[in-house]
């Protein structure tokens, strides 16, 4: 995987956690794909036998992806579906390694386009249900646009209400950055 | 290694990303070695060819780590020095891989016998300015007792005040836990 990346911004900590957590073979779930940037790092991390999960509500993200994918020769790894990630559950079998979810709207996108609380909290309860022992969710939120405030704290009064003997829940600020920097909640599903 | 620990505490935390970035032949730090169980942690992460320097002001914690180090047949990477941390920047030579502080006071020692914000800042400060590119800090915050708030206060100010161009800089905190659970402030040297 080469040298990581400096933890600088909510991503690259996500990825810090998921390299250290998803293995070769593993099933794991990319709920909000909108550019394919983490679709196509978690389809790197499984492997040949591995296999991604990759979910979005805008054909425009979708097709982003998809080519992404076939850039690097790793589409045979992604189920790449058109979809709000608040089905997820009705979709995707099987327990996860690991599930990314990435709020807000689409670098580059309808700003308009914006997950919403109530689909972005459904969605978080159906994946941390898919969690196996050791398993982890990462959410990155975002607090710059309109309505992220309100996402960010239905994010995170859900996280605060899962169960300590069933899950870790961390939530990591940046103590350097503005207060409106995107920061990570991140769930383990304990063993 | 064996498997990971369940990421439950901020202690567990801490060695999550000392596990991801220490590599055998790294010299690194504990800056409060207490009972020794991190110095141990580190001796084994570092290998035959690396350095662990360890400190604590405590005579009581420098013989209870000795003892575990030599009963895990690992005194011989680590130089064990009895001083407080606010002096190791006199002592350490060399660039440091990671350096871990666990503030507050000796786990069943005198409760009394407390780091204070002052040196505890000091000493951050001097153990930042050796971390490597890419090196880490890890400080485990505890606010349940006296004087606890205020130092975790002022390591948090002055984590807030480090260069965004130097140091990436992060507090965890367990969002399912009580607000005085122990957290995490976490230091990484731009690379």
């Amino acid at each position: 995987m080469g040298r990581p990346e400096s933890l600088r911004g909510a991503v690259p900590l996500a990825h810090f956690y998921l390299r250290e957590r998803v293995r070769e073979g593993d099933r794991v779930l990319d709920a909000t794909c909108g550019n394919g940037q983490d679709t196509l790092f978690l389809a790197e991390l499984v492997g040949e036998g591995g296999e991604v999960w990759a979910l979005d509500v805008q054909p425009r993200a979708i097709a982003a992806t998809a080519e992404l994918l076939e850039r690097h020769g790793l589409s045979g790894r992604v189920r790449l579906v058109e979809t709000g990630h608040e089905r997820l559950g009705e979709l995707v079998c099987g327990e996860l390694a690991a599930a990314v979810f990435n709020l807000g709207y689409l670098p580059g996108g309808d700003a308009a386009l914006v997950t919403v609380a109530e689909k972005s909290v459904a969605a978080l309860e159906q994946a941390a249900g898919l969690l196996k022992p050791g398993g982890i969710l990462t959410v990155a939120l975002y607090t710059g646009h309109e309505g992220g405030p309100e996402e960010a704290g239905a994010v995170e009064s859900w996280a605060a209400g899962l169960s300590p003997r069933e899950f870790n829940v961390w939530t990591c600020r940046q103590l350097n950055r503005p207060p409106v920097a995107p920061y990570l909640v991140f769930v383990e599903k304990v063993r």
